[in-house]
């Protein structure tokens, strides 16, 4: 199996009833989830700025390093990773604030927003069926903030006008997770309206899926 | 029929498949459209103030009048309203935002910010089987504003912080539109969360449901 050459040593859960008391009920490594149809979580975080006079928004994108088992050379959010079994949300993206973009905990803390979580059903060559949710941050930064990553996942970042980060969008420049977290981002934003796509409600149900698969 | 004791001369549009060429299909008077099942689509806007110090958020709440034909003397947004057929739903709210809470349009222009649509299926005694989906938009306020009503349509308006906001929702005086609309609000600006909401991606799921009703 193809996925199985990105092992990761990291595990997903499939958690059972808390009401009952059951624990989780397996668990599996992550790069195999999709073989199973194992629902996948992560996390997110959309960085933008607003300039000090105009208001214009950019939005921080990364562009993954060429070394990356999965997707390698696309696009990203600012900051995103993966959820192992029983780690909680907020402070697994808290971490990788500082891994993959040189953000200090106590910086992230005192402006990091839940803004919410899109579900939806991956289905990929590479990585099998991945019902996934993302729990999803918006943390807006001043304009002279620049990122660094520390862990070198990602070759560099640029700071891009929402035009540019829809042509980006049309172009399949973005990994799925990140390309929807983006479009959520855009809407919350006002960017992406009822005005401007056909499609709105359409889109806004289908990263909000009903999925029915164990996680 | 109980609900088309409140005659509202508005009417609902089924719309055909425009990329076809079709127009409507079938209109109907708002009052009536829970009868058949269709689709009724509306506009709601999230007041919502921050302290120029503390960044303490606050929610500007509505109560409905008395005299109101649907759910008298029950907590609202600052504005909502149903969206009739063929209005464009920004051009809706920047009326309604005039109408009820005596904002002009200019200045609603100046703060309104796109940021989604809630879609849910309502099922009510009194108004029959109504999927509805409610266009969303915030406007942040200064500390100083004061909402007044021309249209007479609300009892009164509060300045709510989030845990009130809160407590009025778990005691059920939100009517349905409102509520779910508020509850997005909160979960936009990090007051819900995965850490202390149980049912956060059930929640999130449901207000974005996929309806196959025609509207």
């Amino acid at each position: 199996f193809k996925c199985l050459r990105g092992w990761r040593n990291e595990r997903y859960a499939v958690a059972g009833d808390a009401l009952k008391g059951e624990g989780d009920l397996l668990h599996c490594e992550r790069a195999a989830a999709g073989l199973l149809g194992i629902r996948a979580y992560g996390c997110h975080l959309n960085g933008y700025v607003r300039d000090p006079q105009t208001r214009q928004l950019k939005m921080w994108t990364a562009r993954r390093s060429p070394t990356k088992q999965t997707y390698p050379s696309m696009l990203d959010n600012l900051v995103g990773g993966g959820l192992a079994a029983g780690v909680n949300p907020r402070e697994n993206i808290i971490k990788e604030c500082y891994e993959e973009a040189g953000m200090t905990a106590d910086f992230v803390k005192s402006r990091l927003q839940d803004v919410g979580a899109v579900t939806f059903f991956l289905v990929d060559e590479d990585r099998g069926w991945v019902p996934t949710t993302e729990y999803t941050y918006d943390i807006e930064l001043d304009s002279d903030f620049q990122p660094h990553a520390i862990d070198g996942e990602v070759a560099n970042f640029m700071l891009l006008l929402p035009d540019e980060v829809l042509q980006h969008l049309r172009n399949g420049e973005f990994t799925p997770e990140a390309g929807l977290v983006t479009i959520d981002f855009l809407t919350r934003l006002g960017v992406v309206t009822a005005a401007n796509e056909p499609d709105y409600l359409e889109i806004l149900t289908r990263m909000h899926r009903s999925l029915s698969a164990p996680g």
